[in-house]
C-alpha cells in the first residue's frame, strides 16, 4: 500500500520528507559509516546532531536564554511525578486545572507528593469546554499552577494562557507544542512527549526556567531530578539518541516550511475546514464549545452510532487510518498534527460527505 | 564512507541486516502505509510487533513462565532507583557487590532508599578482577543481592553466577545480555539498557520474577513501580515503540544465526583472539585477571601512552572507530558485542600488529 493518511493521536504521522531522510541516512550518516543509532552519544557526530536540534528548537519557539531545554525519557507520565517532586517536595500547595483525561492523570500523581488544590474543573460539562480566567480559583501561594493547554482525548484547548500572578505556570504541551507560536516566557515549565508533534515515542522534551532547577528533595531518584539532566546536558545517562536525531529533522522541516507562524496558519485552516464540515451537517457532531476546540484533535460522533464500524471500514479502505475515537469518548477522532497534510484533511472531509450521502 | 567497524561501548554497532530491514520498512511497514514509528501503540500492527519481540526474546533466553518481560524507558540508571524503591521500600538491608564503575553508581543510588551492605569490593585491585564466591559476605537476610555481571568500563566479568542462598539475585546485564545462554531462573531481576546488545538507546529491558512485582511503597512514582508496567503490558504510557521494533529485529537476527549458543561460540572466539594478540605482545597490555576478562569490552593500553593519539588516528583511517578508552581507565577499549563481526576483530588485530611493527 502507498502511504496512508494516519489520524492517530500518537504515536502519530511524521513528515514524509523526514522519514525519507532518515531512510537515506539509516546505514551511513553523512559519511560517518554508521547509523545515528550506533553512535556514541559523547562522540562529535552525535554531539553536533544534538546541539543542532536544540538550536533549531530554540529558534522555532524563541526560547529565552534563561530557559534550559532537556531531552529526557519517560513521557509526560514521568513528568507528572517529577514536577511535584522537584518543585513541591515539602508537600507544598500546588494548583491544578482539570480539563480532561490528561489533567486528571497529572492530578492523581501530584496528590502523592503535594497538597493539590483544584483551581477549576470542567468535569461537569464532560470536559467539553475550558474555564475562563475569572473562574480560576488560584491559591496565590502555590508552588506552581499546572494545566493542559490541549486535551488529546476530549479535543478541548485553552484559547488563552492563564494568568497566575507570578506563580510559575506549568503546561503539558504534549499534543499542541510546535503547532503555533507561544510565548515561552509565560511559563515555568513546558513539557511534551515527542510522539505527537515532535518525533518518535520515547523522547520527552522539557523547557524549564533556570531558577526552577535544583529544588528537588534529597530522596528524589537522581533520574527524576531536573538538576541531574541540566548539569549533564541531558547526557547523565545515555539519552534516546535516535529520537533526538529525528526530532532534529522535524525541527529542521518546520523551519524550512516557514516556522511556527506558517504552521499556525496551516493548522488553523485544516481544523476550521474539518469543524465546518462537522457543523454544517446533522449527521456529524462535535460537543466542544467553539472557542475551546482543539486545532490538533477533533473528536466527532455520528448521529447513528450503529454506523461507526461501517464508517471506519470505509475510511480505512480509502487510506484514512486510525480514526476510531478514544473508548472514553466514543465515535471518531481525527488527530491532525503538523505532519498531517491539508490534502489528508480534505480527503477525510470528502469521505465524510460521501458517507453521509449514502448512509444519511 | 562505507560501513566502518564501530567499537563503541554503547550506543553500539547494530547488525547491518537489521539496519537494512529497518531502512526498507521505514516509510511502509508490511504494507501498512506507515512507518512503525507512526503507529498507535495500541493498534493491531504494533501489538503484533511487540508480541513477536517478546516471544523471540523468551525463546532466546528460555525465560520461564513465572517471569515477566517489561519494555521500559529510563536506562539502567532508572533501574538503580527502581530496584530498591520496589524491593526494599522499608529501608531494608540489601547486598551489593562492587566490581566497577556501574556497580558504584548502582550502590550510590540504592543508598538513598535502602540499607546497603557491600558484600564484596574489588576496588583495591582497581577493578581488575572479580571476587570469588567464598569472598562474598552476604547478609543472609537481605531483600536482594545486586551485582554487575559485566563492567563495561573496566572490562571485567564474573566467570560464575553468585550463589545467594535463596535471596533474589539482581543483575545489571546491560553490556552482556544475549552474548551467551544464561539460566534466568537463577535471578530475581535481570535488567539491561538496550544500547549495547539489544537495540537503540531509550529502551530498557527488565525480566522480573512475578513474586517480586507489587512491593513498592505507596509514595513511589507510578512510572517507577514495576506493577504499573506489568499490569499494562508495558503500555501504561506510550512505550518507545521504534526501539521495541528494532529490538525485535535483533532478536530475530539472533535466532536466525543459531541463537545464544552460536553467539557464545562466536563471542568466545572473538574475545580470545583479541586477548591473545594483546598477551602475545609487550607493546599492548590488559590488566584484568584472565578468568575475569570480559567477552564484550576489551580495554588495553599501549606501553607508551604518548602513542595513543597516533594509534587512534591510524585506526580511524582504517575504518576502526570509537576505540578510545574511558577517561577513568585511559588507553583503548574495544567493545565487541554480538553485532561486531569476526572480520572487525581481525581487522583490529591486524592493525595493532602493524602499528606495533612500525612504532614498537
Amino acid at each position: 500500500m502507498s502511504r496512508v493518511f494516519n489520524f492517530s493521536a500518537g504515536p502519530a504521522m511524521l513528515p514524509e520528507a523526514v522519514l525519507q531522510q532518515a531512510q537515506e541516512e539509516m546505514l551511513d550518516w553523512h559519511g560517518a559509516g554508521m547509523s545515528v543509532m550506533e553512535m556514541s552519544h559523547r562522540g562529535k557526530e552525535f554531539m553536533s546532531i544534538a546541539e543542532q536540534a536544540e538550536a533549531d528548537l530554540r529558534s522555532l519557539l524563541k526560547v529565552p536564554d534563561n530557559y534550559k531545554v532537556l531531552f529526557l525519557q519517560g513521557g509526560a507520565s514521568s513528568q507528572f511525578a517529577m514536577i511535584p517532586m522537584n518543585l513541591a517536595s515539602t508537600k507544598r500547595k500546588v494548583d491544578y486545572i482539570n480539563t480532561g483525561s490528561w489533567s486528571k492523570k497529572a492530578i492523581a500523581e501530584a496528590k502523592r507528593f503535594a497538597d493539590v488544590n483544584i483551581a477549576a474543573t470542567t468535569e461537569d460539562s464532560k470536559f467539553t469546554t475550558t474555564p475562563g480566567q475569572s473562574e480560576l480559583q488560584l491559591s496565590g501561594d502555590a508552588a506552581y499552577v499546572h494545566y493542559t493547554p490541549n486535551e488529546t482525548i476530549q479535543g478541548v484547548e485553552f484559547p488563552y494562557t492563564p494568568e497566575t500572578g507570578g506563580v510559575p505556570l506549568i503546561a503539558d504541551f504534549s499534543s499542541t507544542i510546535l503547532s503555533r507560536p507561544i510565548d515561552v516566557s509565560n511559563y515555568g515549565i513546558i513539557y511534551a512527549g515527542a510522539q505527537k508533534n515532535i518525533g518518535p515515542a520515547g523522547l520527552t522534551l522539557v523547557i524549564i526556567r533556570e531558577d526552577l532547577i535544583g529544588q528537588a528533595a534529597d530522596d528524589t531518584p537522581v533520574m527524576f531530578q531536573y538538576a541531574t539532566h541540566n548539569d549533564n546536558g541531558s547526557m547523565y545517562n545515555t539519552p534516546p539518541t535516535y529520537g533526538w536525531y529525528l526530532a532534529g529533522l522535524v525541527f529542521k522541516w518546520l523551519k524550512d516550511r516557514g516556522g511556527l507562524e506558517a504552521m499556525a496558519e496551516l493548522n488553523q485552516r485544516k481544523s476550521a475546514a474539518l469543524y465546518s464540515a462537522i457543523d454544517n451537517s446533522d449527521f456529524y457532531a462535535n460537543p466542544v464549545t467553539p472557542e475551546s476546540r482543539s486545532w490538533m484533535n477533533v473528536p466527532f460522533t455520528l448521529a447513528n452510532a450503529d454506523l461507526d464500524s461501517k464508517f471506519l471500514e470505509g475510511a480505512s479502505a480509502e487510506g484514512l487510518k486510525t480514526l476510531k475515537g478514544h473508548r472514553s469518548v466514543g465515535g471518531m477522532r481525527a488527530s491532525i498534527y503538523n505532519a498531517m497534510p491539508e490534502q489528508g484533511v480534505q480527503a477525510l472531509i470528502d469521505y465524510m460527505a460521501e458517507f453521509e450521502r449514502v448512509n444519511g
